[in-house]
């Protein structure tokens, strides 16, 4: 084990995702457990420019492994970008004695950790804490899990309205670049279809399906978007089939942000509270410019290039499953 | 008791609620008790003119009391407005044998409940189930308290990765002639403000509230908007604010259909429990034209046309105990 | 309004519900409205006692609202029912410079608020907090909603194992005295019988309610227990029923303290709300000795000792609608 | 693919699941998409020897996907385990033509299959659905995820109260011979301590980590139980945890059969549905005496005997996370 590390510092970065709390949590008691000062960093990588920086210890995070959003708050920093920045960011640690920096979120978040180690040699460690699952080197990332089950149970709610009425529903969800929440919450809730980032789905295919659902005589149909789509975004799409489809009665609803919050559910809580403890481990150990993940069920250590590049992949067989289904 | 009536129909019209399946369950259930036949229409109006009946027992409702939407299915009809549509009705009751009608609805469903009865002379009687809680003659509608719930809950998910953000939210709700749901969720959310179809709210008195919010440090600001308030949608509310805060981080969500799902309340089954066993006794009592409510805990038979006309009024004291309480 | 009063108190005793921490944030946020400052108390009177004060204002009550529990603790305290505790609560308020204070809590909490009132003269106020919902003077108490939401959302998830298997189940739920939370989510779930404190229920009358069920095929048979009922505990009914009816598969669950945590509902916030601005409004206005409640939607001031003794009575028109439903 | 198969049946035996409705859907509608005739069988394999069977088609399974429990009801069967038993259930498949089974259940339910298969050579392949997460052959079984989602809501709210009470809670959680449950939980809610099935924990042991807690002065200290601990039931536990340490408030909650119903998490509902298209499209290639499961996300199918012999190991990690995380 290094000795060389004293002291380090956690912050969370980017949108803010279901279980970072419980990471926090993790991240900081373990540090305790092994006996290092550990300095909680607010507001992402603009507080630590700044200098945002507090003392935490045991008590500091009783309470918060149920609680939604970051306990540190989080940001998207565009000075960090900045080599001004990063400049100003490693001065800081060095004035807090901070010799370990463990990173919360993803794509920016490790992006700027990664050009942060190259840069300065800080030794930087990253959790993949993200709604999105879009990150390479682990199965799952935390607050994913929980993002689905939020979605799921508000959709469960308009199909009782759409069965209700017979309408056609287009409910998007969160999801630039990436459709694992759309693609897994379409089987959950058994959707129509569903419109992906990753395909280069037409018109006429969603067409298609919604004949064949009005043929089927369903009473709710759902089509599940994932926002970052290249078809167009909900309601641009909603009104492309009220001309196609006069007479069906369809209507768009846009989760939003609830997505993002909510008490973590029990995988998030033990995924986050591993690799809390992993990554403080893995930086006592030497682990540098790394992302903890779980991978197979097994604790594994990618370098944040690879995690952020090689971009997660939507399961092919995923969209197989749907179309059986939805016979 | 009424011998005259010895068959009897249900139906649910306009926007569906949750605790719409409990009161259908009662009054089928009242009317199986009293040894009386009953029909339960499809698809509101519409079905009732194209003599969509069928019969239910007991075990037609069983296993339904938890679950939002109604298994009647709802629907707005045009075709009932009209004399030839009621007339349709009429014979269709008649061609069936029923002496009673039960109407699960809102606003429109004993608008035109009244006229049915005034033109034909059928015994019909109102459900108060809508989620907006603005009928006259009862204190709460069935669907109202679970809306309200959904709403909150939502809210709080939302407030999660607000306060993890530093963010302004919109939250938009239901209600598009009254605010029920947005001024007792907005108390009970803790919000900054809270803007009312019933109120003229100008954009300065919601910059001013938006100002004491900033002052005062608050980390999550959120305004709930009902959608039918007078100053605008909730996008454009937003567009006006970002130009006259701009350092504000200013979201949107517009909560939509999920607010009419999800399993009813304990509040909303109990009170349908009620409603659907005093629709069927007071049918059977001669009691026509009327709808059935709680006032003051107690049940009250208020005449369909007063129930629609002298609208619920939002007391006063809650937009006093708001702005007490965001200081 | 009293010029006397400077300076308020808050504490919160007994069983501890959800909505506590909203009346909480009220009564903190309304002293501050008018300029006073308010004290918090922990752990009930045993905090008083020992002089456990700490001064709040108006940011120590944010992000509770939605909390369940109490934030001030709560205990029930042997040492105030002495005339020697209660003089050195009197003197830790004198010391403390508090000549106004709110306890939040039940029957307990209100007996020793109307002695120590008696003995010190100290203005005191209460407010309604109790998951029984059991005091005269409110029709609803904080926290009593709220946990029925959370025993019909249990029961839900338990129908659908006895749905599956056929089951015969005894749930139990709390109220030692009264029957309501048992009374009103038997409606809720569809109970094929309630056994509730105020009833003198014999063995025979559950056995026919029981017979009954059976002989309709009921796929899932609930029965709601109170535990203060007087026919038993809950495993000792069961074991009656086994040997009366050996060919039913009969199982316990006793809900337990879960029943008074989670979120608190819409209505117990916004309960909670005007309860501890009208307690803080009632002490400046000169109110000493009161509980502040809502009577048919009015806000209402009754005697300490009044709403202690009048307990509030079930509806027994409930009974009967349970009946007529379980057919 | 297999052309000897045309027609398929589908049971649910032993203890219910969240999700067993999603993979009863995933099974008919593959088969439907296969163009085979598909039977449901109810009440497992007392149904099966019975001939309690019903033809089943795309729509009979709409709806259910968001369901707990299993519309096909379950059981545990004595007569199957018989030979003469497992005769009338292959004269029964015979009769209807049935020449593939899909049985959904866990251990016993598997023993009986691989029984059955070996005994008369019927092509029949398992889904894991039991909440114990105990079978070898599949990362996760279904109902499982959702059972340590109820689990940790259960305990939040738990913990509410115990934080406002200071007290020590025992919550005794489902597992007889399988510490899944208990041990994910006991992390996600931050546990004082855990007792499981595969441990040999003495009351020393159990002392010494409650004292810890006690000199630690935290607020709630809930130790987490599964049922099938070797130091005794809960009750029993919390006798002896009171006798040694008079001074706290000790409480005892056994979550009971709640934790196998609610709606199927996301998770639940996704594995349902991929191993109910694995099943049938197994059967169909020829795989018979198998289980169909997940492993490392791939699909997996593992012989029935092995499944069952091999049970699922815990992750010894999980328990040195455990101590590091209740610091």
């Amino acid at each position: 084990m290094s000795k060389a590390i004293k002291t380090l510092a956690v912050l969370t970065s980017g949108g803010d995702a279901p279980g970072m709390n419980a990471a926090i949590r993790a991240v900081v008691r373990t540090a305790v457990f092994y006996e290092k000062r550990i300095f909680g960093i607010k507001r992402g990588y603009d507080g630590l420019i700044e200098g945002d920086f507090e003392e935490l210890n045991s008590k500091s995070v009783k309470n918060i492994l149920n609680l939604g959003g970051t306990i540190l708050k989080s940001a998207r920093s565009e000075e960090f970008k900045t080599e001004a920045g990063q400049m100003k960011a490693y001065e800081q640690l060095q004035k807090h004695g901070v010799d370990g920096l463990i990173v919360i979120g993803g794509n920016g978040t490790f992006t700027g950790a990664h050009r942060f180690f190259e840069a300065h040699g800080v030794p930087v460690i990253g959790i993949p804490g993200t709604i999105d699952n879009d990150l390479f080197g682990t199965d799952y990332t935390i607050g994913y899990d929980t993002a689905t089950n939020t979605v799921v149970d508000c959709i469960d709610k308009i199909r009782d309205t759409a069965s209700s009425h017979n309408r056609l529903f287009f409910v998007e969800v969160m999801g630039r670049d990436s459709g694992f929440i759309a693609m897994n919450t379409a089987v959950a809730i058994g959707a129509l279809d569903v419109i992906l980032p990753e395909q280069n789905k037409s018109y006429e295919d969603l067409f298609v399906e919604i004949e064949k659902g009005a043929s089927n005589k369903k009473t709710s149909n759902i089509v599940v978007v994932a926002e970052g789509n290249k078809l167009g975004d909900s309601f641009s799409i909603a009104n492309k089939v009220r001309e196609h489809f006069p007479q069906l009665d369809t209507k768009v609803t846009i989760l939003g942000h609830l997505q993002r919050g909510g008490a973590p559910s029990c995988f998030d809580r033990v995924t986050a509270s591993k690799l809390g403890v992993a990554a403080v481990e893995g930086l006592l150990n030497g682990r540098f410019d790394v992302m903890a993940g779980m991978v197979d069920e097994e604790l594994t250590y990618t370098f944040l290039q690879q995690a952020v590049m090689n971009k997660a992949q939507l399961d092919p067989e995923m969209l197989r499953i749907s179309k059986i289904l939805a016979i």
